[in-house]
Order: structure tokens, then sequence, then C-alpha cells
């Protein structure tokens, strides 16, 4: 399912279908490995929520203008996809949306060089349009908080004491500064006000936070034919998550928890006992409060001063990130 | 050896001596890995080439200002080392310049990340500081190039029956686009003239192909030790280089050296048998007699309009590329 589907973003759909032709246009090479990576990794869908925020914020801007912001929407999505394709080297993942990853279809060679293209074709997306500087210090910072939010999650990983401080930060380098930035800069690329800039952005920074809560309980919780992978990707991975982190200060089974999420040789049976601690804990109803919690405050911080049909998509789309199954 | 004790530079000594402080203070980072990796990266050294290229272009313009011009060759530099940390990772190289290489340090998740956390600081130090979107237009241009340029080669090893065109092509996009737009966007940030800037596009790009063509003969002439690799190791790794091409077809040992040179399996041996096939070709001398003629052109094509001292230093900087044994 793409976000396009959804009604939430009915003010965005015609955007949202050209989006697919401009992706396509915008990863064409004229090295042949590098267009069929492009176009593999296009074709193999994506919710796209990034560039559908963004363009949803820009419609909030009295200077909105299809044909001059969907260049920074391909922008914003490519950065995505290039920051999955590397992701993906780097846990030898075999497959992604059911689709073949890049590394295991042209190795991990391809797959590097072929995300440092992607992040080098956003920049030349976005130079010389007249988005002016403001909008590439913008994703320049974007791409460096993504990184580095990587590095903590690896630097963090099998580790039974980590607070929930420290997987607050790492979600917010994650996920949440990504969303965050892509409604700013809608805002200020159709000459929104500050205010309204400075309200989306708290807007897509709260529902960043409530994204990757809900990625990560449905890591708990969720149905392995939805989600394309299994339960407990995560504890297999040594990511530990709120429910996990939770858990882990408040199950009976804290002990026996702690043993098979430290353990990086741990078994299918033992991701399979972690989870049933995790299930039995307060865990799932904590990070879904506090999931929940963002999503009121999103609505909350939401600017008055935009027009009210963007205003309803932007509260659907908080609704939407409440729901969401896969 | 660093660029800087050539007396060839001797009219941007002080800027190159800035500039190992500027490179320390933009690979700082609130992220203890990230910072270390940087820092290390920094200390491990290079020849600051690129940069010490567009410090010289830009002094061929009225407008040069050492503190404007420095976070551009700070970006330039933070390029170079985010392509060389991938490299590595795709080579699973253990050192480089005698160190411990990121990826052999910190691992392939860290080295992949940190890269891309370079890319991107890099877009970061030009991107507000009133340098113009043309620059950052080159800088993304150049780093796509640059990655195709290596994903080609990637795509043409053990490969006995790549054209000369194939080499040219492949270098032009690694290494003399690179070098070009060093000495392009030094002319533009100095607002020198149309014409200057083009000029020096021009030189840099020629220095570029003597530079990889240099570099290449290295390999199969080089000294071990000066080298700090030992010789063959493009042969080893399954580059063919334009010594090898003309050896493959000129050479009355040429069936054997195609049959080394395509082999993923080579040993140590083969490796020596194929270096004392190609020494004892023409093509030692026939890629040498191409690295001058760049070097001639390089020199011919610099533009007349630029102060005497830094055409002394092109000048001298050519002549270095011919002679180097390092």
């Amino acid at each position: 399912m793409q976000i396009e589907d959804v009604t939430m973003f009915q003010v965005i759909k015609k955007d949202m279908a050209a989006l697919e032709d401009e992706l396509l246009r915008a990863v064409s090479s004229p090295v042949p490995l590098l267009r069929e990576m492009g176009t593999h990794l296009v074709r193999s869908g994506g919710k796209r929520l990034r560039p559908a925020l963004y363009l949803l914020a820009a419609r909030s801007g009295p200077a909105f203008e299809e044909a001059r912001m969907m260049p920074l929407a391909v922008a914003i999505e490519i950065i995505h996809m290039a920051s999955l394709v590397h992701d993906d080297v780097i846990d030898s993942a075999d497959t992604r949306r059911g689709s073949p990853t890049a590394n295991a279809r042209w190795g991990n060679q391809v797959a590097i060089l072929g995300g440092d293209y992607l992040f080098a074709q956003a920049f030349t997306l976005v130079s010389g349009r007249g988005y002016g500087e403001e909008i590439a210090v913008r994703l320049a910072d974007l791409v460096r908080e993504l990184t580095a939010g990587e590095i903590l999650q690896d630097s963090s990983l099998y580790r039974a004491e980590l607070s929930e401080a420290e997987y607050y930060q790492r979600i917010e380098k994650k996920t949440a500064h990504f969303l965050a930035i892509c409604c700013e800069i809608g805002a200020i690329s159709a000459q929104a006000s500050a205010a309204v800039a400075r309200g989306l952005y708290e807007y897509g920074h709260a529902i960043g936070m409530a994204f990757q809560l809900t990625d990560d309980l449905l890591d708990v919780t969720g149905d392995a034919a939805k989600l394309g992978k299994p339960a407990g990707h995560d504890i297999r991975q040594g990511v530990v998550t709120l429910p996990v982190i939770r858990a882990l200060d408040q199950s009976p089974n804290r002990a026996e928890l702690a043993a098979i999420v430290t353990d990086e040789g741990m078994t299918d049976a033992m991701v399979a006992r972690a989870l049933a601690i995790v299930r039995a804990s307060d865990g799932v109803a904590y990070a879904q409060a506090k999931a929940d919690e963002y999503l009121t405050q999103a609505k909350a911080v939401l600017p008055e001063a935009i027009p009210e049909a963007v205003r309803r998509a932007f509260i659907k789309a908080a609704d939407y990130i409440g729901r969401r199954d896969f």
C-alpha cells in the first residue's frame, strides 16, 4: 500500500502520481548499472511518506507551485532511498518490501557506490533551482543526523542497559528529524511564514517520533505477512526498542530477557521467548501510550494559519500513523 | 610527503597549514565514533592535492579572500576522504598510507555511515556561505561522476578486452573530472572571468588524466616501500590499466598475460609474471608518453590572464605530477 492511496492525502493525489515518473527520470543515468539499480529501487515502491509530507507542507505557503516543488520532493525520496540502500548493505539484507535489495542483486560495491550516487543526485536536484541555500543546508543537515542516528544505533546493539533517553535520542536522529525537515522545507520553499515553518517542523518531529515508536511496536506485535519480515527482527539484530527497554525494567522475567537480548548468537526459540516476555509485560501498552502522546502533540502544534484542507490532511496523517499495522 | 612541502605550492603554503586545522574542526561531531573516525582520517594525512589546486585556482581571481575560500577547500578534501573510506570498504582494504582504514578499525557499518556523514558534512560546509548555487551544483556533479567512474571500473574488472577508450572514460570520471572541478570552482569562487574558469578546468582535467596515468604506471613500475602497497595491486584487483591494455595488444606473451589478468584466483607468482610481461613490453613507455602529452597540454591551456606566481605554481604542479614516484 502506498500513501497516495490513503484518502488523507487526496489533496496531493495528483502530485504523488507525478512523483513516480519524476523519480524514474531522476534515477536515470548513462551508466547502465546505476540506471538499472535506480529503476529497480523506484519500482520496488515505498510509502513515499517523506515527499508526501513535504508536498503537503508546501501547500501551506502562498508560493506553492507544483512544477517548482517537484525536484525537492524527488530529492527527499532519493535521500531516503540512498539511506535504505546503505542500511541494507550494513545489515546484509536480502529483501526489502518483497523485492531483492540492491546489494543482493548487484553486490555491495554497486550498492555502496550507487547509494553515494543517489545522495549526490539529490543535491544536484535541489541546487541551481532557486530554492535558496537554506534548503540545501537543511538537506545536508538531515543526512548528517540520519547517519549519526544509525551510528548511535549500531553502537548500542545488544545492550540491555539502554536508557529511554538514549532510545529517544536515537529515534529522533534516525526518523523524527527527517520528517520534521520535510515539513519545514515544504513551508520554507512555498514562502510560508517563519511561524508556520516552525509549527510544521514540530508537527513533523512529533509524528516522526510516533512513526518510529509504531515501527518498533510492530516488530513486537505485528503480523509477519503484513510486515514483510518476521516479528522480533529488531531483537535478533540487537536493536533494543522501547517495549523491550520497558520490559527489561518491569517484567518479572527481566533477567531472562536481558540474557537473550544481549546474546549475539540468540536462536529462533530465544527470540520467540523474548517476544513472549515483552508481550506479557506492559512494554507494548507503555510504548503505545508514548506514540499516542506524540500524535496528540502533533495535532496540537499544527499551525492555525494554513489552508483548512492541508490542516485536515495533516490530522489524518497523524491518525494514520497511529493506526498502521504494516 | 604532503604537497605543502613541495616548493611549487609556496604561494599557498600558509593556506595549506591552516587547512589541517580546519579539516580537524570540520570532522568534529558530538557522536564519539564519528569524531574519532574523522580525526583519524585527517591525521592519517594525504597529499591534499585537490584543495591545493582549488586554493591555487582561487588566487587567480580578483575576489580571493582566504577566510572565505577555506570552507570550500575543506569540503573538497572531505569529499575525497569520504570516497576513499567507501572505496576501502569495497576493497576490504586494511591499510591506507600506512594507517589502518576506517573499516579495519571500526567495521563496515561505521565506515559506510561515516562516509555518508562526511559527504553530507561537505555539502553543509558549502551551503549558506554565499558561494552561490553554481558551486553546489559542481560539487554534487563531481560526486556523481566519481561514483559513476568507480562503478564503471568495478564493472570492467578482470576483462582483457578493455579498450583504450573505455580506460580513458573511466579515469576521466574517476580522477580528471574531480581535479578539473577543483580548479574551475577556485576560479568561480574568486570571481575570475569565464575564460579563466574554463582554462583552469581544462588544465585540471589534463593534469588529472596525467595523475591517474602516473598512478597506474607506478603500480607497474613502482617501489613497494614508497607506494605503501605491493606493485601489481591493480592487476591483482582485476583493474586493467593502460600499460596492461597496451601489452595485451602488443606483447608476444599477450595470450599468457590475458590468461592471468582475467583469472580472479591469480596467485602471487602469476601477478609477478604479469608484471614482468608488461614491463618487457612497450606498455610502460606508451603510457608514460600519454601522461607526458597530457602534461604538455595542461601547460598549454593555462590561461594567460592569471597572476604570474599562480601560473608558475600550476606549471610546477604539472612537472611534479610527471616526476612523482609515490
